[in-house]
């Protein structure tokens, strides 16, 4: 799998932003940690998805490239493929529900992503998706739950290392699965000897947490989290390769998520949305644990509603 | 001029944060300029006043520093003043007043300043930071009218030009000055013949404006602007370097300054304070006029209360 990453990263980098890696003195001091932030917030298209998405379409033949790629995410997935696909010049489709928010539709369409309406629901979506590809002959793809996307998210964790070799944690949110089974993957070619990589997941979207536990997928029993780019469940692809390759998944309540957030926002002055925030609320939970020891946390993105903030 | 600036350079970097240069695509596309931003809001205390306060510390007598310092800003200045002083072990008075927002009482305090409660009238101020200066013998130091301040300010330009020494023009936000001074002595001595330094003021503070245009001192008719930073006015040391060497000033209307503050949070994903975007919203209204210049932007603070934000 090492050869698969190093050749997914030189394929994607004209692409992507190797993003800064920000420290906070303030956040370090009070946790008592060796404290390192790799910035995908700054990535193109606000999110780690494009690693991802551009190394999809970068897979793709000839002919596929020719009749467009499909995807019915509603949020950073599909901006970045929406944008991917601008760089190749490459037809995007995207399937959103009707009653998705105005400021994700308006993020797709300003990559020049086709955007058709369906129904809230997995079925209308699935149909609607179908349909397109029939007529289109589009290939879809999956944010999470596919081979050159894991590889693609797992090269944030690889610049991590090449610029910090000695990490002896990374930490990730956990939605799909895709950024976290990437990032084991890069930790164990490229991490040091013993590095370990935990998951933070929302308590109100445990399925990766539960899935961990019961040795099999488990779907969410809610999904009624401000991380909204975690709501997703893993898959048959992601699954298998955190199982064999995370240490844990920790969870941690809507109050720690949007008060990490907080400290985020306030002492590291950038912007990363509830999902990115969910790495750190595991660290500030979980504080002893990490005590003196060289923790990276990959901040996934930038992309909220400034309308629509969680602060009082 | 020169000497002077660098060798503040060298006294305060042991002190201050070298502060990242960033750039946006996004932004760039959209005014076509080549633009550049630099990020004091990453700087210590949140905002480039750190560079000034140290410096002014630094300077002082060993007698003056057993005796501590004053000053009766209640924004970012005496936040900046206080860590200085935490870092050279001398005590911070600082006088402000009752009804300042507990979010920036609570800023100084942090950094272990000794607020000192006054009534929200200038002679009330004065009349309290005197007392205190006549019991303890502190010295008064000023959030802008004074040298060692205005050379402080300057090394955030010096930076700049020695990343981009080919700049066309510096925008900075005007207060009281200390800011606009001294990157205007930085680009005379360190950028390239013929760069030029502007000026952003909100119309509602337009004192720096006034006074350029009847060549004294003018004060502020009116301080009803977001942009907490700038409702002060020019001093009799700030006025004559900027008159000097300031080629213009450009009045910003309020909706002009929150906007140029939204397009920096959303598209740099960043915190900037309002009024650190008067410069970006410079920039945006007056746009032909830099089409196709090598531009650099001071995005002064990231200081800002999430309670309270200007998007709808």
């Amino acid at each position: 799998m090492k050869q698969e990453l190093m050749a997914c990263h030189e394929r994607i980098k004209p692409y992507i932003h190797n993003t800064p890696i920000m420290e906070s003195g303030h956040i370090e001091n009070f946790l008592g940690s060796d404290l390192y932030f790799k910035c995908e917030n700054f990535q193109r298209a606000g999110a780690f998805k494009m690693r991802g998405a551009i190394n999809s379409v970068l897979q793709l033949s000839d002919e596929q490239r020719e009749k467009g790629v499909i995807t019915h995410s509603s949020g950073n997935f599909a901006q970045a493929l929406a944008l991917a696909c601008r760089y190749l010049n490459v037809k995007c489709y995207v399937v959103m529900p009707h009653d998705a928010p105005a400021v994700k539709r308006n993020a797709v369409m300003v990559y020049g992503g086709d955007i058709h309406e369906c129904s809230p629901t997995m079925e209308s979506r699935e149909r609607v998706s179908k349909q397109i590809m029939d007529e289109t002959g589009a290939t879809f793809i999956h944010p999470s739950n596919d081979m050159n996307v894991i590889l693609g998210q797992g090269t944030a964790a690889m610049e991590f290392l090449e610029d910090h070799p000695d990490l002896d944690v990374i930490i990730t949110p956990v939605g799909g699965g895709g950024l976290i089974a990437g990032t084991s993957l890069a930790a164990k070619h490229f991490g040091k000897e013993g590095i370990v990589v935990i998951g933070g997941e929302p308590l109100e979207a445990d399925d990766a947490f539960r899935s961990l536990a019961s040795g099999h997928i488990e779907g969410n029993l809610t999904i009624n989290t401000i991380a909204d780019g975690l709501r997703t469940q893993l898959g048959d692809i992601t699954f298998p390769i955190i199982k064999d390759n995370v240490e844990s998944i920790v969870r941690v309540r809507e109050n720690e998520i949007i008060s990490a957030m907080r400290v985020i926002w306030e002492r590291m002055k950038i912007i990363v949305e509830p999902s990115s925030a969910v790495a750190l609320a595991v660290l500030i939970k979980e504080r002893p644990q990490f005590s003196g020891k060289k923790v990276g946390i990959i901040l996934t993105g930038g992309n909220v509603d400034l309308d629509n903030l969680p602060f009082d």
